[in-house]
């Protein structure tokens, strides 16, 4: 295995090379792309984008077409088995376009260490992603335990390990990053179903009644915590509440959701939640 | 208080008017900055940099001045004390440039509410922060617990919470990015001078020392543990190495570093990992 092989940008810009070009989005919004996603989205030859681990909502996939050109999709299968793709970097400059970082999931380093087996050379370029937009809520960086993801329910199995993560991380003083499942089917193959508030906290309240039945310590009724509910984040239609699980559960938005359970929000941190508070 | 008063660039781009622009850097490397940052910085009547919470290295800074121009540095006082800011921001528009991301500090929401308070708008434009960036070691997200950070020894105060964090996060299964403080005084008014990794791991060390006098339960040797330490992430000299603390230690490289003390890797991850081994 090549060591190190990944690079930044502007120590090796040669398009006319062949290579993996990973190139961060950021939300979506047009002034939150780089200077660099920009130059590598104009120059690399193909330029495709992962159409499953996010999802861009249509007005901002519109400004972006708009500007750029209109990228082929690929789905889960095409990047996890991704022969075809590879084959094609290998001899021609491939720009793969991703919402949000390029890194933070799995799929994509395991993308990067095919790519150096094969001597592919790769080349990354962070974007903003959603673990740096929640720090407009206010809530400050250091008090944040482990984020969770709230997966569909798939048959009749359902996980309480996300409910459990919070739980844990409020014994310990922490907030926590939830994140909510865009694809019902697990399959990654369709046009991704970001997941409702309502739906995600009608799981989280069935989690809870499921820990209670198998024994857990009587928890208080979760319906009344308080949460921050961010929406769209980094885009122009971002919006952030902070209300009760059961309130937030009631807004309808299209777009993509994550929230934020904190734990006894400091002095400076209650200041800043205020201002998202349903009035 | 006005609720909600920050909005995005897009949705505003009004330099004429007053109000306070918080423009996020990245890490210094131009290729990292957005777009809507470049805008910002070109169209604001003033533009400052906050010179106390991040540091930038001497070429990247000349990088970003030969294209943009000088801006005047704000050291702590003027930022955490800001009514000639604040003042100037009632009339013009002004900019406050912050090397990463723009809330990820306790600082920047004070003076965002404060702003608020005041009536005066706010524009906040994220930037490419280190949490995003650590995603190139190949670590999951969604395994990190609380970060911390490692302080500057003052007089012969040694607080141990910094280790016992990374210890209560392994005791979980879960990795600690551990941030290193970049100013021995405490004051924020000189110019930063970024922990070396042998401060940082010498500190480390004298924290379980202290730890283990004051009766914990046997730590075994820290010295020992692998660890990823992260120099200038994000920058053209980036340069990440995974080893033992105490071979760590020895390594001598100028600029902004981090840790990383993972616990028990995944498969994926050691993989990962390994491309950064020292040989």
């Amino acid at each position: 295995m090549t060591r190190g092989a990944s690079c930044f940008m502007s120590t090796e810009k040669n398009f006319s090379t062949s290579g993996l070009w990973l190139i961060g989005l950021g939300p979506g919004n047009i002034d939150l792309l780089t200077l660099g996603a920009v130059e590598a989205i104009k120059n690399c030859k193909y330029v495709f984008i992962e159409g499953y681990t996010a999802h861009l909502q249509k007005n901002d996939l519109k400004d972006i077409q708009d500007r750029f050109g209109k990228w082929d999709i690929l789905m889960r299968g095409a990047v996890e088995k991704p022969d075809e793709l590879l084959q094609l970097a290998s001899q021609e400059s491939v720009g793969l376009v991703i919402i949000g970082d390029v890194l933070q999931a799995t799929t994509h380093i395991d993308l990067i260490l095919r790519c150096q087996k094969l001597e592919i050379p790769t080349h990354i370029i962070p974007g903003i992603s959603i673990t740096t937009l929640i720090g407009e809520v206010g809530l400050q960086a250091y008090r944040f335990g482990r984020q969770t993801t709230i997966p569909y329910s798939y048959k009749s199995y359902l996980p309480t390990s996300p409910l459990e993560v919070i739980l844990k991380n409020k014994k310990n003083n922490l907030h926590t990053l939830v994140l909510l499942d865009l694809d019902p089917t697990g399959m990654g193959e369709k046009i991704p179903q970001p997941m409702s508030p309502f739906v995600a906290i009608d799981i989280l309240k069935s989690m809870c009644e499921k820990l209670q039945s198998e024994g857990e310590p009587m928890i208080e009724d979760i319906g009344s915590w308080k949460a921050v509910l961010c929406s769209n984040l980094g885009t122009n239609n971002q919006q952030i509440k902070y209300a009760t699980l059961t309130q937030l559960s009631e807004i309808e938005l299209e777009g993509m959701h994550c929230l934020i359970v904190p734990d006894s929000p400091h002095e400076l941190e209650s200041l800043a939640l205020e201002r998202w508070e349903i009035d």
